[in-house]
């Protein structure tokens, strides 16, 4: 038996997976990895157009990474949170400089799930109020609020939980569902709906908004001008605080630190993961903004977790800052996204008949497929699977052959490659996408 | 300023800490650690009784630990859940061998609560029956639902949460809720007050039991004899599910590798974090039983995170198995409990006026003081603080004066040393404690 065919019994015999029929999964083994690519154990290589879960922002084995975490497995691999230790200090600080102005706190968790779970809690105590509205088409993990708080189909299952959770309908200019002929339109009429939201289930039961500052796995769906500035606006009128999810969109994604500084926002509280050290050790947590810090300097903050800033995890966040600044990503990932992905996307778009849109910013961007461009009815059915998302796994397994690792939702492709990704494979992923949805647009023809 | 200022000025300015008031922290920083010790920049060394969070079970920087994971972060540091990967396979093997006959899948998360989420969300989708029963005097986490299990204070200001969890009272026999006069009729009573939850709950609502095996911080609470194989049959009876939650009880801290193997009885899920990889990177998870994991074969699994199975902590996972057998961790722990830990409580108990009880089993005890060997009323009240906590306080200061790091839980004195302390060291804690006690004592005589 080669040693590829060894690595999937091993985890077939043993290893549970996430969102799965266990039947159904046949998982890749990784061998190894360098920056854009990984390989298998047969040696087939494979350019990352995925970051794994939106999550590898400084791409595989990063030696600087690397060298970072084995510094502090040697020196203080873990202590309790009551501790003081110097490496989640200057990450705490590192992160707390990035962010705008009156945020210098920062509580850290072990993920995107656990700091979302958090900042409601946060949210609740400091107005004293228990609902938590939060948008359809939307993720924000799989505990028991986090989940509760998502609105896409993955909460079905999971329900009822979280009782005080609250979604609505976010603005989704090339699918309005506001009957809206303008990005302008669509965000004058998703804050009335909004506010109607609010005005219906009572300003005064609702402590918090929570909101993927650019949609992710569902849809990278751009927030249209305005709009987050209008949420901002309404949260003021009613003493509502505004969480912005950052777990997938920050440090870095979009070609900004974090993804609100694009619409000229400031929220309340900020969440992250993924990118604050490219999940090479499991890490989230909560950026906190002073108003809401000071509720709990007298008062007991009744939440916590075993390895809540946990040093290992820390230092490759700190080095993440530095080889920001050092290899210049933002830079690069702004160069690139205005040089090659968007003119080349909406090229594309213009040309091939399965593309109703393509959106994003940075090295965030969805494209959008569709049967037809005028009814812009999708590709394939909402929440698809098996035959009926057929055009969709055709796509991934012809790429995979390629040697293109996609990320694909419902009818979506994302372009969400690690932001260390050179130009010339960059084009060679761009390349390998469109052959595969050209064979696809003949073959449906 | 020293070292050690700047330590905790740099964690005052920018960490917000867990389970706390933020302006009545003052954490130590910890500038290293070996074994049993850790020591703060000035160089004053600790003796650790507390194992951190009582998770570092093979004790600070082991130099194995540290080696695996540095040989892993060179070699693959993190891929996504859905590929395979054969740390994370063999850890899973490895567990699966640990654990009863007919548990072959496991499950990896990030920690001890989603472990309980993700178990819960298992025994809901398995049963199709939503409510889950805790008891009193129990910790299991801080997530929506782990908090809603946990049937201590730090559940209180998170209320309401998850509405499908109902609390009954668990076996005490120091302090028996059922007038019991033995240990025998305290499991006898106590299966009785469950058997009638369950039946004015509805036995048809209830998809699980969840229960520490033995409760860690809520007091170290050994189940009489008979009381587990009670409950079993009772999830039997009812067609309800067995959770064991071993997060903090489990490999070697009771002496065995899961401390349920103590009692006789085996529980259809098991959750376990902390000792899997004594923390040293974020590492949690649950044990499924066959009958479980085929409901899971053909329908998929709605829960997932993205570090499931993250290689970087599943490394010192597998090195922790090799460590147990190489190193006789077991054996150390059976081999000084009886030799030192037990005769030495016993024998003290029984002189020192302020002992009402002390009890535990492996490197997992607890002192319990009292006003009143008589009246049995606890030295401090039920979640005392301030002035209140005023003895206990005193007793963590004059500890740490004497270089010993002690864990303390409302009236109690935990004695949960890591795996590896030394008989030598395990007899100076022992006689720091004493001493502080008899100290105590003395003063409040």
């Amino acid at each position: 038996m080669s040693t590829f065919e060894q690595a999937v019994q091993a985890d077939r015999a043993h290893v549970f997976h996430s969102w799965s029929a266990q039947d159904h999964v046949s998982p890749l083994p990784i061998a190894g990895g360098s920056g854009a690519h990984f390989w298998d154990p047969n040696g087939k290589k494979y350019l990352d157009f995925s970051s794994q879960l939106v999550n590898l922002n400084l791409g595989h084995q990063h030696p600087r990474l690397i060298e970072s975490i084995k510094r502090q497995a040697e020196t203080v691999a873990t202590v309790a949170p009551a501790f003081a230790n110097d490496t989640r200090s200057e990450l705490a600080r590192l992160i707390c400089d990035a962010a705008p102005q009156g945020f210098e706190h920062v509580f850290f968790t072990n993920g995107g799930a656990d700091a979302n779970e958090n900042a409601v809690r946060m949210a609740r105590l400091h107005t004293g109020r228990r609902k938590v509205l939060s948008a359809y088409r939307s993720y924000h993990g799989a505990t028991s609020t986090a989940i509760s708080l998502t609105g896409d189909p993955r909460r079905w299952a999971n329900e009822p939980s979280d009782s005080s959770v609250v979604h609505f309908i976010g603005p989704y200019p090339y699918r309005s569902a506001f009957y809206a002929e303008s990005p302008e339109q669509e965000t004058e009429r998703a804050l009335a709906h909004l506010r109607a939201t609010i005005e219906l289930e009572g300003p005064d039961t609702i402590s918090a908004i929570i909101l993927e500052t650019i949609v992710g796995t569902n849809g990278i769906l751009i927030p249209p001008p305005g709009f987050l500035p209008g949420v901002r606006k309404l949260c003021d009128e009613f003493g509502i605080l505004y969480i912005a999810d950052e777990v997938m969109a920050g440090f870095g994604r979009t070609g900004k630190m974090f993804a609100f500084e694009h619409f000229d926002v400031v929220p309340d509280l900020i969440t992250f993961a993924k990118g604050v050290n490219s999940g090479y050790v499991p890490l989230g947590g909560v950026v906190i903004s002073d108003p809401i810090y000071q509720t709990f300097t007298n008062r007991v903050f009744p939440g916590g977790l075993t390895y809540s800033g946990h040093p290992l995890a820390c230092a490759p966040g700190v080095e993440t800052f530095k080889i920001f600044e050092e290899e210049r990503v933002l830079e690069h990932v702004n160069e690139l996204a205005d040089a090659v992905i968007r003119p080349r996307l909406e090229e594309f778009a213009s040309r091939n008949p399965l593309v109703g849109e393509v959106r994003g910013l940075g090295f965030f961007w969805a494209i959008e497929l569709v049967s037809s461009k005028e009814t812009k009815d999708p590709l394939v059915p909402f929440n698809a699977s098996g035959p009926a998302a057929k055009p969709m796994t055709d796509f991934t397994v012809a790429c995979k052959e390629k040697g293109l690792w996609p990320f694909t939702h419902f009818n979506r492709v994302h372009i969400t490659p690690p932001l260390v990704t050179t130009k010339e494979e960059l084009e060679r992923g761009l390349d390998i996408t469109f052959e595969v949805l050209d064979d696809l647009a003949s073959k449906l023809s």
